[in-house]
């Protein structure tokens, strides 16, 4: 069965978080803390991204959206820098809209484009719809649908969340190709019987943080989305 | 609350579905009935969608999507007609694909495209996702994401799409737009709290069939989808 779908991890893999956190928590705090460090504020922000979907993939928590998980867990980031007190609300909402205001690793939109002429494509983010749109509107990201965390109510790496978006794209999984730079996440798309591809991100979270190469097996590997659009022929 | 998002009934409002099912029997039935009335197989096929879904609406069965309930009812039409040990499975499946391969009204991808430029846009339709993305990649529907039936895992006119819908676009009700060409369907939008839009599709089932005007109160009244672009200031 030759892959007929592409769906994909968003942050990371398409976007740049890192950078564009930064940015924003740089411009948002900085009239109250001059000498902030957006970089290291966004990776502290995101060491909290994974604790926080925790308890939903428990089922100890009904599913609540990242807007919501952000906006928690800024509380303790905040905190860390004593800026807890000092930050109003107005600038908290403004530091959750930070995530919807990510841009694309550059390569990004035109490789989608060309994959589109011969794949379905859609996220399979943890990001919610309302966010994946704000994604897809900033970086005119070709989505043929949106899947993913709300579509299944639950939170990567639980296997409900690939299945639900095989099923809706009513493939066989081994017809729907996980794209991620991530290894964790392809070894569970793959636990689910999806063909996998990885996407080198070696900056992710700054210079030489993000995976060179896939940790696990996968179909392909590929050193951005370009080259993964070259490897499928598009 | 201004409106800034806009959810769309598909069959019949933005999709031609008498005619296309109507030019696919006739084109797949003729070798084996010449005498084949497209219309009225079409006609006769859309009688048992309502009754079809009722059941999953009763929560007396789990949801099943479109494709599965067009192949269980298509039996019964084809056996009125007298076909039904006739016709061999391949082409009871390219009838059910039939629903894939309808025609959008003629002005509604431009316009789409207009309003695409003000509002967030997305089908709250009985559609299962992979039909809405047949009926997208076939018409250029510029969707931000699909929503309805499959995403809500029921049917219209129960509440829950249209609430789903709303919610997945992290909205206000008021704030988000149902529009259609079945007062019915508005009338069940306006009771969840949603602003509403009729537009007038007169030939709908065929010359003189369709609503020509609400038979609700509505926010808006269109004699088309360009007609409503314009009233919206698209």
């Amino acid at each position: 069965m030759p892959v007929q779908a592409l769906i994909f991890d968003v942050f990371g893999t398409l976007l740049d978080w890192h950078g564009g956190v930064a940015r924003e928590a740089s411009r948002l705090l900085s009239a109250l803390r001059p000498d902030v460090d957006g970089h290291a504020f966004a990776r502290a922000w995101r060491d909290r991204y994974q604790p926080g979907m925790e308890p939903i993939r428990q089922g100890a928590r009904a599913y609540a959206d990242l807007d919501t998980l952000h906006a928690e867990s800024l509380d303790g980031v905040l905190a860390t820098l004593r800026l807890g007190e000092a930050v109003p609300d107005e600038i908290k909402h403004e530091l959750v809209l930070a995530w919807h205001r990510l841009d694309a690793w550059p390569e990004v939109p035109a490789a989608l484009a060309r994959l589109k002429e011969r794949y379905l494509l859609a996220p399979c983010s943890n990001a919610h719809v309302r966010l994946a749109i704000a994604h897809a509107r900033r970086n005119a990201l070709p989505w043929d649908a949106v899947l993913g965390a709300e579509f299944a109510q639950d939170y990567k790496p639980k296997s409900a969340v690939y299945l639900r978006a095989v099923e809706a794209l009513r493939l066989a999984p081994d017809a729907v190709m996980m794209v991620a730079a991530h290894s964790s996440d392809l070894a569970a798309a793959a636990a689910c019987g999806l063909a996998t591809a990885h996407v080198a991100r070696p900056d992710e979270s700054g210079p030489g943080t993000g995976e060179t190469a896939p940790l696990v097996p996968v179909d392909l590997a590929a050193r951005d989305l370009a080259d993964l659009a070259r490897q499928l022929g598009c």
